[in-house]
């Protein structure tokens, strides 16, 4: 009679599905299930929202039979690790996924297509004023050239939801993971990830694994899904050039009162060279050279620079010849942003009192956070700056020529697992089946450098957004062609031994 | 009989009071008529306030029986000048006395003292946080360090109030003026007086004189009055640079792709040395050498550098050891501010999309504000940039590596009278009793070259206000010894034969 049963239940049960049949059956339930967690506002720096999105996620995992809880910081008070877990008895590994459900700040005026937190659908790149499309039935159907626009859409809670959707799809096959699953989405990412430390040693026992796997990064401006073993580290800085106490007619005093905004225009362009190499003194002293392994694994990555150059319309870029992929091997200087006074229609004729730039450095395997940002503080001072961590008094105002206040904004160091390593070896497999690049590094910045220090865990990166994606910026937004593969890749990773 | 009925009426009548005497009197009703003013926004952008404006200093000018219109422009749309006068048979000159009733734009968050529109009143200079104190009655004493804030509270609605409580002084002296008195209030002076020729040209016969009395500007840092024969000119520009065609992540493009932060710096400090002096070509080329005359009433201006320096938090001066009063006789080049993406809090970790700068030049007798604006053009040309006058289209952006979008936004040549003309004479002499600066040229811009060009009428600037009262800034204020001093100054000119 067993037999007989047996037959009974796998007639009545549904025919189990792969995960990309499973993903291309659900789309609009995907995307139904997206939308109301990107509308919930996620800058790390307001911890009620913060808060809203731990407990939305805690929900979505509940309904997956996950166990989900939150690992809450000692005292309560910063951005909770949600986890979550698929226990598979007999399994010979235990391995984390992880994405963060934090975004980037955002300048809601600067976005064009849809407010950030107004999270809105379009059946491609949105052009500004484009009306959205509705939200499709559950059974309607989504070209993979559809987008989403709102804050963190690709970065990272795409990462959330498609780790969740993966779980969905494993299920759908009938499968388990080929590992013991654990998931851990953090909450602060973006804000440099103060309390990643102290959260990895609090909940060391449960977080104890052979590897993590980190979703988040878009894929290669080239099209495919990367792979790769490290991330750049990041060292950020605000830099404040004074002038005059309070701000001058320009009339009355231009050419005789120093202008800040002068002063930092000269300040900024003395720390490149018109290369774009950077002039700040041993900037690139502590790198540690690329293996030979490593170079290969660069040379094959074929160069995007020439497509991207046509899509970005840029009609030359930095590096002396150099690749995009080359050039993300080694550190990086960047001005993220000026401002002195106003510009435009509301410009005045003044000498503005100051002027402020952010600059964000990116290191490479060998450099240090502080080393970097002690280095751009000796070359302002090298440039004639009294350097002080704070504005300056009116005796300091009198008595040095000029006067730069530069705070360090936080940074980390970068981290690299090697190309050999096993945890790398089976997630290159398990994806091998579709083209993939290679990396030995990322040009972002991920704390990964904390996994090694905190709970000696090798790691790597997935990325699997598409690469024009906005990230960081306004306008930001994921192609669901790329979320709907990235469920498969990972539904993928998730069920290799 | 005669005899005694004049003795009767003087006895009958107030004793008549001198300006000084009238204005002492009068100091609370001054600042009660006043601070409704300076309530009417005046940004001269916005056509519905300057008009609410006009029709208020209308009524202040009927109330004083000075037959007040409105000129207006052609369509009408223009801010109008208002025009009021006092004719005084048998005299034998025509004077006109100026002031702008318009004010320069405001950026309300960056006030610390009051909104620029809620004039606040203070027993001195104020600080962030402190309360204004209440309106005082009628008869209640003002002390001379009093000050009240709010735009335009000295730049230049202190000259429409100053020049309406002269006449209240006049009168109450039982004088009247020793001209045929005109008044213009002018309504668009910050945004460069695009209409004014226009209007000179409309209203020509009405405005027939032998001179113009300008009522503008602060004192001179040392304290007294000045009375200035001319002013600089201004030649306007907007400067955007271009980047990649939407901001990028600095992580995974950094480095590669041309920062335009970094390229507007670059630029920008391409203009001027470190001594201060612009390095754009033929920029000191036009500028007509002043005469001896000149050369020596600057040299008997007492140098307020040092003091300057001092209140104004300056360790350092550009100009290679030249004074203040040398300086502005010169041409200048000045960055009004900056702008690329966001800085401090809200930066985020992007290359900027673009990079803008406001600059404006200020020139001097020879000048031509096109002629400057060119060499500007040429200037950012040899730097390699293609220079537009509007945004780039794509195919622009992919063909030229260097691209700035540069906008010529309005100025004006310098203007000059010469120190021995009568009119020169008379209103030095009219002052004459109190400490006086004369001055060859102001460094602030008037456009005074209308009038010579317009109406034919030489003219001088009387410049009253404290030097330290934030004009075109935040925090602007008015310290009210300077008004009174002021009244009583213009009183006195108004009565000159």
């Amino acid at each position: 009679m067993r037999w007989l049963i047996l037959l009974l239940i796998a007639l009545a049960a549904p025919a189990p599905a792969t995960p990309r049949e499973w993903v291309d059956a659900n789309r609009a339930a995907i995307v139904r299930e997206y939308l109301p967690l990107l509308a919930i506002p996620n800058v790390a720096s307001n911890s009620e929202d913060i808060r809203r999105n731990a407990e939305h996620i805690l929900a979505m995992m509940e309904r997956r039979g996950l166990a989900p809880r939150l690992l809450e910081s000692e005292d309560g008070s910063a951005p909770p690790l949600v986890y979550g877990e698929w226990p598979v008895p007999g399994a010979t590994r235990t391995l984390v996924i992880y994405a963060h459900y934090d975004g980037q700040p955002v300048t809601p005026s600067a976005w064009t297509i849809a407010p950030p937190f107004e999270p809105a659908l379009f059946t491609g790149a949105a052009a500004p004023g484009q009306p959205p499309i509705a939200l499709p039935g559950e059974s309607d159907a989504i070209e993979d050239d559809w987008r989403i626009y709102a804050r963190s859409a690709s970065d990272d809670k795409a990462g959330v939801m498609a780790i969740l959707a993966a779980v969905d799809a494993l299920r759908a096959e009938g499968g388990t993971p080929g590992f013991n699953l654990k998931i851990v989405f953090e909450g602060e990412e973006e804000a440099g990830s103060p309390n990643l430390a102290a959260l990895l040693r609090r909940h060391r026992e449960l977080l104890q694994s052979d590897g993590w796997i980190i979703v988040d990064g878009p894929a290669h401006a080239s099209g495919p899904p990367q792979l790769t073993l490290g991330v750049r580290g990041l060292s950020s800085a605000d830099l404040t050039v004074y002038g005059p106490v309070r701000p001058l007619h320009s009339g009355h005093y231009g050419n005789w009162a120093p202008n800040p905004a002068m002063m930092l225009a000269e300040l900024l362009a003395s720390m490149k060279d018109e290369t774009g190499r950077v002039t700040i003194a041993g900037f690139y002293d502590d790198v540690t050279p690329l293996t030979a392994v490593e170079l290969a694994a660069i040379d094959a990555v074929p160069p995007p620079d020439a497509g991207l150059m046509e899509e970005l319309g840029l009609g030359a870029v930095e590096g002396r010849g150099a690749t995009l992929t080359d050039l993300i091997h080694l550190p990086s200087l960047n001005v993220n942003g000026l401002a002195a006074a106003d510009v435009g229609e509301n410009a005045r004729n003044v000498i503005p009192s100051e002027a402020m730039a952010s600059i964000d450095m990116r290191l490479v395997l060998g450099n240090d956070p502080r080393r970097q940002f002690d280095r751009l503080a000796a070359h302002i001072r090298a440039q004639g700056f009294e350097v002080l961590d704070r504005a300056p008094a009116m005796d300091e105002r009198r008595r040095f020529p000029r006067i730069a206040r530069l705070t360090f904004e936080g940074g980390y160091p970068a981290a690299r697992t090697s190309l050999d390593h096993p945890l790398a070896r089976s997630v290159r497999e398990a994806l091998g089946s579709r083209p993939l690049i290679v990396l030995p590094s990322m040009g972002g910045s991920l704390p990964l450098y904390l996994l090694e220090q905190e709970l000696g865990a090798p790691n790597v990166v997935v990325a699997l957004w598409n690469h024009d994606n906005n990230q960081h910026a306004e306008d930001e937004n994921v192609r669901l062609g790329n979320l709907f593969d990235g469920i498969v890749a990972i539904a993928d990773i998730m069920a290799m031994e």
